[in-house]
């Protein structure tokens, strides 16, 4: 089951450049090139007349031919010419997503066209901001339904196990509960941690000594996780703002069902601080790697497990809250979405 | 949804030598070998006990012997002996399948062998007539229905998109509307081109100019073409009947489903000229090869979309004349199969 | 379909040693590890908060933590920690199943743990009694469902055939005609052959001659085969229970579902000669597994046919009486668990 009318993440930008890129969300194939004008255009993979792949058809212009037969669609998904016949039916149309390109993203929407508002896409503008410095375009391809993902990211308290090494740093960091505020389509969520040994993943970075940590971040609808997370001396006053000398990131990661049972990941996070330093770059980007690799391990482990069978109960803990709540926010809009479906 | 009363190839008569073949077809796994009299047999390729497969057996004479419990079956299937057991059940019998070899291909009959007629045969002379001379022995596995090899087959609109600079050589072949006639048991298909290009097959076998093309076919049940195709210099009257000059072909091909999604491919092209220049028979047969490498990768990239997804609405055009009248008569002889099931 | 209330062989002793070791029985994922104590613990491999591996787990003491959000588990299977969180609740247990460790078995109850009676394991005690000499441990991964192993192990008809040349040397094994007794649990099976060429896989073993030979077991639920097996003189009276000079195997197998199409294979032929010759040992070994293989390949194949198509009627043949009396017990013992779990 998946939700349709939202924006999910389709592409890193460079993906879509001269060639066509192919790519399957909502267990939908879709295929992505540019305008002359540049513009982004994601049209359904298979044609409309026996349902080859646009994919293996040729570019003329801003249209695309397919190579079987020879029927010609143009950027809106509309065929403009079929080989030996005069007129077009009118539905000899592919389905044209909407997309939107925006700070490196490509956002598609999978739903209803007319529903499909701009105005609903996350801010992620720390991206390609000038004074954030990002690491590389992430990305991982996950063997695991996307629900298992989200559930991943609302609960931070996994830091304290999977990223122990890495990002966690220390097991207490489970003890802490998050505050959670509900928004309108997601959650805001926010850790704070005061007198702490700074993780692994940025003791290199800090001048020796305790530190106050934070990860604030909202969560929201389909899977979009835009985080302020930092460190500052301990007691220095982060919280109240005072952030000279602290070390601050801007992270942006979307995930977005590939199938039901597997996901894309996509992935930055931006910092400010050292945003000259090919060596900082290095070594952030190898621990962002080496932790997310960390997630996909187990995740896709659970996945195997949920395989074998999911109808035993699962016990709910405290940790759970933030899970619980985004589900019931989910559950509320597919029902919606269902309940519109069904009087269509 | 399988037709079973009517020949389909199972292989070139090579294929079937010394050792044991197992082969799929419509699903069912079978076993082809030959007896002492070189008469191809076709068993079932499960002992009638308990499902081990035959061709683990053991020839013995024209018998196989199930080298599991030792069931011994005769040519025409018939359990002869047991070990340890001195009366045969009626029922130990493995099926046999009626076989006909005929111009290098094994036929076979999956439905009532009660009505196997091998008058049903289409003529496919050709392949191995003296003053023909064949391709090697074709054979492409694909990961694909067979209805979309036989969709493939029935419009030849895709040689001006598929094999553009094979067998096409224009865009102009799809502007031409077939000739197609109603057979008893397929369709009569024909397509005339005047004054044309060459297309790069044979562009090298024949002297400078323009030519008339023509490609004369019939596509029968379940699922063989028989056609007659050449090149003749432009006005020189081949379609009258003028031929000299002329170089002409005589393709037999063949689409046996293996599974649902899965299908054997066989093929030969033969010729009347050039018969004994090695340099045109190497030629032909890669220019086939390249173009049957064409057809399979835009039907299997096909097959993967309809796996996607089978329940959109398809958009009829005029190409797909052909193919909607020879699926009328495929699916009135599947619906009068099903009855004669239904009421047996 | 499994039958669940019976103890199955899980591992050998020494696979369960230091590390995690994951099995999966009945499509169940298993983690076994043993104590301090040196008892092995089976737990359900799937953490109850949200299904993770709890082989990706942390060994604490006899504990094992799950990674992923850091709840910790006994050896019963209850969570006695869960971080963050000052109440466990009660639902917060993972399954442990009933083990016993025997003769260098792990058993494993898949059912009701009340009904886990250790009295129900059968004696196996020649695997590693000292007057008795056992091949190296035995295991085979079989792509096939378990009751064909079991068709298998109650049929040595089969011996004439898939074993010809190693472990039956004869067809006219196949004409003799076991006794068959019938237990609470299983068959009893007997079969005697007089005056009869030993074969190739014992010859080397024998002084010139023919032979007498039987092949005594048990066939119990849920598919453990025990053995007498030997060769003795032809007519020096072994039956009554002269064995000077005879050599005696005592096999000892077991069939564990692993999921509905694979299963687990565990075996030991343990002999009362050449107890410490190296090369007798080998010699063995060697041909039984062999033999195994043997056995392996017909029964994949078969599975293979099944899984094709397992709706045609089989014809029975006398061969089959064990089989039948065997699936009847099985049935009955299926039908009394599904009784019971329908009335809970």
């Amino acid at each position: 089951m998946f939700l349709r009318n939202c924006w999910y993440v389709a592409a890193w930008d460079h993906e879509v450049a001269g060639d066509f890129l192919t790519r399957r969300i909502l267990g939908e194939s879709i295929l992505f090139y540019r305008t002359s004008g540049r513009n982004v255009v994601a049209l359904a993979d298979r044609c409309c007349h026996r349902r080859a792949p646009l994919s293996l058809g040729r570019r003329e212009g801003d249209c695309v031919r397919c190579m079987y037969h020879g029927m010609k669609f143009d950027a809106q998904g509309f065929c403009v010419e079929i080989p030996g016949q005069d007129t077009i039916p009118r539905k000899a149309r592919v389905h044209a997503y909407p997309v939107v390109e925006r700070h490196r993203w490509i956002w598609i929407w999978m739903g209803d066209p007319e529903l499909a508002d701009p105005a609903l896409i996350p801010d992620t503008h720390w991206v390609d901001a000038p004074e954030w410095k990002g690491t590389p375009p992430g990305y991982l391809h996950y063997q695991a339904n996307y629900q298992l993902l989200s559930d991943n990211l609302l609960d931070f308290s996994h830091l304290a196990y999977v990223h122990l090494g890495t990002l966690g740093g220390s097991e207490s960091y489970a003890q802490l509960k998050p505050e959670i505020e509900v928004l309108e389509r997601g959650l805001r969520i926010s850790r704070w941690l005061y007198d702490f040994a700074p993780p692994p993943f940025v003791a290199k970075l800090l001048p020796p000594g305790k530190v106050d940590r934070w990860n604030d971040y909202d969560y929201l609808i389909p899977g979009i996780l835009i985080m302020s997370s930092g460190f500052a001396a301990a007691g220095s006053g982060a919280r109240e703002g005072r952030r000279e000398g602290a070390i601050e990131f801007r992270s942006c990661q979307a995930v977005t069902p590939e199938t039901e049972t597997t996901s894309h990941y996509f992935f930055s996070q931006p910092r400010n601080f050292a945003n000259h330093d090919p060596i900082t770059d290095r070594l952030l980007d190898q621990a962002l790697r080496t932790a997310f690799h960390e997630d996909l391990t187990i995740i896709e482990a659970q996945q195997e497990r949920w395989s074998e069978r999911d109808d035993d109960e699962m016990v709910l803990i405290t940790a759970d809250a933030a899970l619980v709540q985004y589900r019931r926010i989910f559950d509320r809009l597919l029902a919606g979405e269902q309940r519109a479906t069904a009087q269509a």
